[in-house]
């Protein structure tokens, strides 16, 4: 059975660092930016096995989400990828897993040019900590605190796909791994190029990762500001049609796992911001305004305010 | 009892960031180097229950140890500490027990000037997943890979303390947590100062957390030489003496947990580096050399090669 040196060798160390100053192998890795007038965007998620993945997880699924978390992070802040860093817990030395494992880690990587530069590898229950450097120019940097009174809000992609694939494998109708939804859970895509895009254009920004209304929740309370959402304009995934009114509500706005982005900006960029989405061929719907005030509606067709929970996804309540 | 977002406000967030451009509480931290010729260093750390420490570990000196065997390995870059994220998984919400872990983290954080950006908090076994980051001029790097035959071999501090805590605790002999072996083994200090001393001094460098012999044979491969280490000049911990030679040499050499420098540094720079040591109160031990060829050799007072294995910690041996 290889040991710990060697698993690093063998799986994580792909050889001279290409981008950074000073790869896997040393005592630290050495990063500068590129652009000398950016900053680094940094960013951290831990992932624990039975918490956010099942035990039997695909491990090329699960290589590629771990990463995909937090590319989408950088995204949501209109960073560029740089490098990484892999701290990994695992119960055993099982190669298959390992090699599949780096294959949907390294896939996604590689597309976005993001370098593995460094990490630790220690036994014990599976455990994954990405931490993520991306860089950009600070005045360019999508906050969540820029938000203003009668900026349009706009997200992109849809919603609910993910919450919906969740609902399906609790339920104990588990839907086919190549199923779109199935698809949109275990391997989202980071929205880096629209984060990129979206520099100058939008004043404040985050990544949907614990649903639509959590999320804005972040930003409302950094902004100081309200915020209405129109429901109609919410692009929901069509397989949402099949529920019922409130579980379709549930699901779009406070379901999670979308990594789409939520950002705002003012009326005049509207149609800067559609040619945005009809160059990379996504979807950008606008979906509500920022008001003053602190509180979050969601309306329906006929202006009514809905009933609903502006609640994130809280890991201990 | 708090949730997520309470934790993170109460305990991590510890009001605007005060040296990075963008603390806690958006997508990423934003950071950039004061010294524009600097680049980042980066390092990472996963520390698990039940593997790393104990479930009744005091959770003050869990918080210090956390960081310390991050800040550790700055100090082997001659990196100077900006900041690090926590990435943490918690069985609950233990108020009493967040407060000590976050005293002990804090008070190390603030003596080395560096702030915490950003994490992650989740349920779960308890885990620490620490990223640190430090910045130093690309030129003045202590790396691995410098060392050249005839360069001398230093050690700071004296050597197998810890490793004698462990061996009394392992014994059901626990020592008192006051006793100068257990500071030495649960509160390590990075040698951070010593490191930014060394820039420009020393030409290869590592921090000691495997044992001298496995450390330095990350120096040997990546530097592509051999070394000679002579025992009677390795600083070796007062309470080791009782021990016999065989334990004595084991634990001094090859027991781990040091969290000292090891470093070669040209022979021409034995006054300068003496002076280091002594401005810094702090001893530095002239213990060897840098050789030809890929060998580690360890030789008693006669000059007679000492049996002993040049192998590292592995978590999965």
């Amino acid at each position: 059975m290889p040991g710990e040196f060697e698993v690093i060798r063998r799986f994580f160390d792909r050889g001279p660092a290409r981008d950074a100053r000073l790869g896997v192998g040393d005592d630290c890795a050495l990063l500068a930016p590129l652009d000398p007038h950016a900053v680094f965007a940094i960013s951290t998620d831990l992932l624990l096995e039975g918490r956010h993945f099942f035990a039997g997880a695909d491990p090329a699924s699960l290589g590629h989400k771990s990463l995909a978390v937090n590319l989408s992070d950088l995204a949501a802040m209109g960073a560029r990828p740089r490098a990484f860093t892999l701290a990994i817990g695992l119960p055993e030395i099982d190669e298959r897993w390992l090699a599949a494992f780096c294959e949907g880690l390294f896939a996604l990587a590689d597309r976005h040019g993001c370098e593995l530069v460094g990490g630790d590898t220690t036994r014990g229950p599976r455990t994954i900590c990405i931490t993520v450097f991306g860089e950009v120019p600070e005045s360019a940097a999508l906050r969540r605190d820029g938000a203003q009174p009668d900026d349009d809000l706009w997200v992109s992609g849809v919603l609910g796909a993910a919450a919906f694939a969740v609902r399906e494998r609790n339920a104990g109708r588990a839907l086919a791994p190549d199923d779109e939804a199935s698809v949109r859970l275990d391997r989202p895509q980071p929205r880096v190029e629209l984060g990129l895009a979206l520099r100058h254009l939008a004043r404040s920004a985050i990544d949907l990762s614990d649903g639509l209304l959590g999320d804005l929740g972040h930003i409302v309370e950094r902004s100081r500001v309200g915020a209405e959402i129109d429901w109609p304009a919410v692009p929901v995934d069509a397989r949402l049609q099949s529920l019922g009114d409130e579980e379709r509500l549930r699901l779009a706005l406070s379901g999670g796992d979308d990594y789409e982005l939520l950002f705002s900006a003012a009326p005049e960029n509207r149609t800067a911001i559609a040619a945005v989405g009809a160059r990379l061929g996504l979807p950008l719907a606008r979906v509500g305004r920022v008001v003053c005030g602190s509180a979050i509606r969601v309306r329906d067709a006929r202006g009514r305010a809905l009933p609903v929970e502006a609640r994130g996804f809280d890991h201990f309540a």
